[in-house]
């Protein structure tokens, strides 16, 4: 039972919201008139001293007091004499242990935000040496279009920003004290939950004691956040090690990121996007587990609620560390502009913009161009030259009307600077958006 | 491959959105003389006509067509002739479902939005009726605490309106226009881009035009969103199932949401709650299953994208359909005071009242306190009475301090009126929080 | 990157079976003549040198040293010198770890079946202790018929056996050897691997060597074989949850899995079981996890694998727990007899007796006599008495043919013991279960 | 409270085996003298009735009798009249439906056995055609060893070998009757449950009458296997998707599993595959799915249970679909023995030969021999040659024992032939492997 029951192995991480929970609670205490300021100065002393051993790794945790409140609070009553049973006056386990988590992921979200604005800043100096960087754009892994690497970068900056969106929104939503719900219904005690919310950095109070013991979706939309946030990791670190393979070669990594062979010297094995990818599963698993715990869970408090705790630890440092590991590997890799230009000019990727000049400038319908351009490209295709190459008399036996003017677009740079449609991946496009973000990650 | 690749079965729920979508693409083309007057003409038409065949279940869907794209497509070039094809400039399929899904997912939000607070509304009408009603309040399913029944209506008030929030974000961040992204790197055509998105309601078009036809994360965020959602509904579900047993015999459902047994005239099977319980697992199961497809998928566009619809119609469904029932339920349901009363009054609950009484009042350190009420409620239990019918005397032999003026907290009323601390259950507090409520959901 | 590669945290846990599968490799390159005799004695004194360290809690486990594999070689490199190298011919760590992981999978079902075994027998106590007891069988949580306490412990017994043979299954499935595929193409080196398979108790080598490097289906098949299993446990969980709540009061729970309430003495929070009801969310976001992990994931060997054993530890620490806590509170549970049969005298549960004696023994159309029984009960719901109560000529009126001998079906006792089809509540059928599980079960 | 109540839309797929189930039923109740020769016969003729007119598409599905067993029940009361009332004699809908799915999910599995044959079939038949074609085996997405094609092919195999066997345990498992159990308590009607188990095709009737109509193992155990398989079905997919990628062109698919671009003659699109790859989502949501739904779920029976069968049929359709089109897929594509080829000769991939044979030929400690062949590896790098090209002085310089024999083991092909461990690379292993299989899939 002690083992099933405990939870001090992995909730004395909360150790120090624990104590600033408490050294909160017990000014209020004392502002209110509830206890004596000679004990409050009692429990701040010995509650700061208890942080200041835990801190220095001299605090003795015992798996026989259960979990980190009654750790402290063990130590607490040595230190502070009978001072320390006062502490607990108008508050419980219940209201108590919601505080410290939810302490604990709001600035969970916090260090995400800032793990992901890194990594946007990181895209965005690859983005911006890369604006004009011809590569393949691929549709089913296919080249589709010549794009650029700096628009490509642009993508996950943008994926990365409604990540960081979803935080500040999980953030926002979860930033109200449960302490003071006691138990589970408030407290007959003349407690002034505003100031221990505004201490403890809260914007207000729950406004109902029930909810503030039995509901844990503020860790729920932590995980899923970071579920979806990891889908966008598990994406680019795809992408990663598959441009790191010799089939693409598009980039090569860091030593710091890789991890090598000692007989095959050229061998870099893309460990730490791999790693990235599979603590996909973590992440996702995390928002599964306390999901399942919630499902039909009754009001108001149960021990199912423990389990709260190691799913949000768990995702997030995974989350954290697989932040910090992609914006360092992606600062560090260098792209390979010659094997992403040439990746670019297979399978004929300018064929849609002939298909596309030919309606726009020959004002043909959009079918009819389409089908010229098809018959130029098999005729390019049969001749084994990339349609820039194709003389133009052979071009003309499908559409008279081209001119020389048509090379213009049957480059892969033309024909990525030709889409300049709002979002579209020409370099002038890709360099606006670039200045966007970096007025707003400033 | 028919079979795997269809999706019309599914996604001919999105063709009003697609048609929609298509109005306003053709109308921009138009305005910026990509195409001419006539042919938009001819396009609104036919579309206008499509749309009507639609409504009036007159439309032919074709599965060797595919998708919904397709299907409407065919019927415009038999209705516009060629103008039709040019309906195509300067967009792609890629784009186009992007933004198809993207409008629906927008009033999926929107709906769920206001199924939450239809059902909040009719939790508010419960706990109006019922803010002095006494219950018990249970952690682990044992009676701790008297509270109100208005109170715990409340709780789940709350709970909504954070799902509602959660909705009211996600709904904000998706309202970016994909159209124009077109297969995956914009246009050379000289779209308008703010004013397809403008006409279609969005906020803006989509930055990144990889981004556009590549992100899916505000269907997951729809999924996730909904899945918690799902766990609050369980959770009032689960509660509904056993207050309706015999056991409890805390409310009374009514027909409209119960099956009978003929032969058992009393029985009222709370099938709608259970089958509310049950599709959380729908709707979690959702989520996970579109966070799987989008793991680790490259940029840009891949048929993988396809399984996006299936999973946000089946939770869209399921979350609908729960909050339209749960809100029904909720206004049916009749309490039964007398039986929750009963059930508030046993194992005590008022022992932790007596305990800060001693503690408050007279002034004496928690843990005595707390001792001396522990020794009270032995001597009831022992004597076979509740603490309001021990004799003051039994109860000085513990803590001789006590007066005729301790029953005042003893009683059930009494102990749920005193915790009146923010948030807490006493009837006044209670009030409150119903009038902050009426005036948020007006 | 340490951070994020590092994998001895938890891996630390492999090292009894990466010893054992060294000690096997090391005794086949001998055997073989790959190695000498010298260096092979060298190598095992050394590993079981290791052994004995950490056994002891002597080893000293560096992170720079990244997994458990590196750790050992370094440390026998120390003590073995140039042997130590000599160990790593004809493997590599990706064989290697795919043989430690599958070692303690294959014990971690041993170990499902034996804590699964065991809470089957203490379910069968209870059940032959109360093959006759009266407790309410549900449907939606209503009391529908009467059944045997003993009847619904046999249920659980039965779901136990079917997780099992699940176990079992999934242990002979995986109980193959992949020691020998070396990095995943298998080896130039002449060795044996039907003896290293046969030294670590594995039934044969794994046939092909890409599959043995690169496959986690076995930890797959254990996790969710975790997952069902834990359903059931969270199935029972819950309903000794909702038994020790006064509104049932089916059973009392034992202290040793309980914890109370100082100041409430009769209150004993069922905290094992809903600890144990919760874990059903580790498990089951543990198979979620490590099947997104494996989604999509190409051949043969990638560092995302390295996510598979924290999943497969944590679902497999939360499983062994909860059925220890379980077999240990059924053991300690006392049913309460008059409880349960109160509960089961509610709500005219042998009705449907009622209606087949009718049809049964008189003859009746079913329809026929499911009216007249309704009737009937509707009569006895009216003068506020239980059926066996009601006066016979009350009957008639409604059924004619009714004589005294109806009153044989109308009790509780007489209606569970004519419910003797097979697998039915009949005492005596519940009887010959129990016959058949403890022989199983022996 | 209908629309969510309904369950026709989507269990009319069970029509077939609740007839069949019927018929089993009424045999029974008629050879055990409880209704009469004429009533079965009446009965009888009219199911058989209606599974005509089910089978025709002339049966009038109606929404306001809830279920396919209200729908069957009320048409033959048309047909058959009183009979009809009394085929619900000694059961309830409870076992109906619960005997209903499971004969459902019985077929299912055998369906998904033979699918899984057909693919195996298809694997084996490329193995076979490529037994001794190079390719290179990755790691890290990294070419690490050349190895055949066959031999990759057979890895396959062997995953869906286990698939296979999960689902033949499965069945195994599940195949026992629930109906008789009637409710949820037996019945006390003379049954004979032997009778209809055999009818049906189970090998015996449940054994408790509880757990049989309250658990849903069977059905979880199938989808976890679906899912299971899932995973290595998006593994193939994966590197399908991959090798029809220019980067990689291992393989042309053929036209029936891809789509193309009419202006781009050479794209083909892997539709199929990514769609396959994108379905594991959809499998492993329907194993959550109905995880959380039984998650905490009180016995016997809840309408909980009715999302059972949405869950197992999407299962079904997605994993028999994808079996189908990847079978057909594998069977359909050409593998470029050139390209693998040369892909697999880039990164020195035999200089793990190299330094197994220092140590195996000239029995060089294994550090040494790895130390020289490293070097010897840089050599050829600085001299822009691959290993088998480099000459012997070159090497000599390093390893001083090195002859002509050497060579030997440098090239790809010999390298592949060297590895002959039991399951490794080399050709003669892989058609042993061969062999067995094909005797296997007879």
């Amino acid at each position: 039972m002690e083992e099933i029951n405990a939870s001090i192995d992995f909730d004395r991480r909360l150790a120090p919201l624990d104590i600033e929970a408490s050294l909160a609670h017990a000014a209020m205490l004392a502002r209110q008139g509830i206890i004596s300021p000679a004990d409050a100065d009692a429990i701040r002393e010995g509650l700061n001293r208890i942080a200041q051993e835990i801190a220095e790794g001299r605090f003795a945790f015992r798996r026989d007091l259960e979990d980190i409140h009654m750790n402290i609070e063990a130590r607490l009553a040595e230190l502070a004499g009978p001072a320390a049973g006062r502490l607990h006056t108008a508050r419980s386990r219940n209201d108590q242990v919601a505080t410290d988590l939810r302490l604990w992921v709001v600035k969970a979200c916090g260090r995400a935000r800032e793990g992901l604005r890194d990594l946007q800043r990181a895209l965005l100096d690859k983005a911006e040496a890369h604006a004009g960087t011809i590569m393949p754009g691929f549709t089913h892994m296919q080249p589709a279009q010549p794009i650029t690497f700096g628009h490509h970068c642009l993508a996950y900056v943008e994926m990365f920003a409604r990540d960081g969106g979803r935080f500040a929104d999980a953030q926002a939503r979860m930033n109200e004290c449960p302490l003071g719900a006691a138990a589970l219904a408030g407290t007959s005690f003349p407690i002034d939950r505003d100031m221990t919310a505004g201490a403890l950095g809260f914007a207000r109070p729950m406004r109902n004691s029930l909810d503030a013991v039995a509901s844990r979706d503020f860790a729920l939309e932590y995980l899923a956040t970071a579920a979806i946030a990891a889908t966008h990791l598990s994406r680019l670190a795809e992408e990663i090690v598959l441009w790191a393979s010799p089939g693409f070669g598009f980039v090569a990594l860091s030593d710091a990121f890789t991890t090598g062979s000692s007989i095959m010297p050229q061998k870099r094995n893309p460990d730490a996007a791999e790693l990235i990818r599979g603590k996909t599963g973590r992440i996702l698993g995390s928002f599964v587990a306390l999901a399942t715990v919630m499902k039909g869970l009754a009001l108001a408090y149960a021990k199912d609620l423990q389990e709260d705790k190691e799913a949000v630890f768990a995702a997030a440092d995974a989350l954290e560390l697989s932040l910090a590991a992609m914006a360092g590997m992606v600062a560090d890799m260098t792209p390979d502009r010659a094997k992403m230009r040439a990746a670019a000019d297979t399978g004929y990727p300018t064929a849609t913009d002939l298909a596309d000049y030919i309606a726009r400038v020959l004002g043909k319908p959009f079918r009819e161009a389409h089908h010229a351009a098809g018959a130029i490209v098999k005729l390019a295709e049969q001749k084994g030259v990339t349609l820039d190459r194709l003389p133009l008399a052979d071009m003309r036996k499908f559409e008279p009307g081209l001119t020389e003017d048509v090379f213009g677009v049957l480059g892969l740079e033309a024909s990525a600077a030709s889409r300049a449609s709002y979002g579209g991946t020409a370099p002038a496009r890709v360099r606006e958006q670039i200045a966007f973000w970096r007025e707003k990650l400033k």
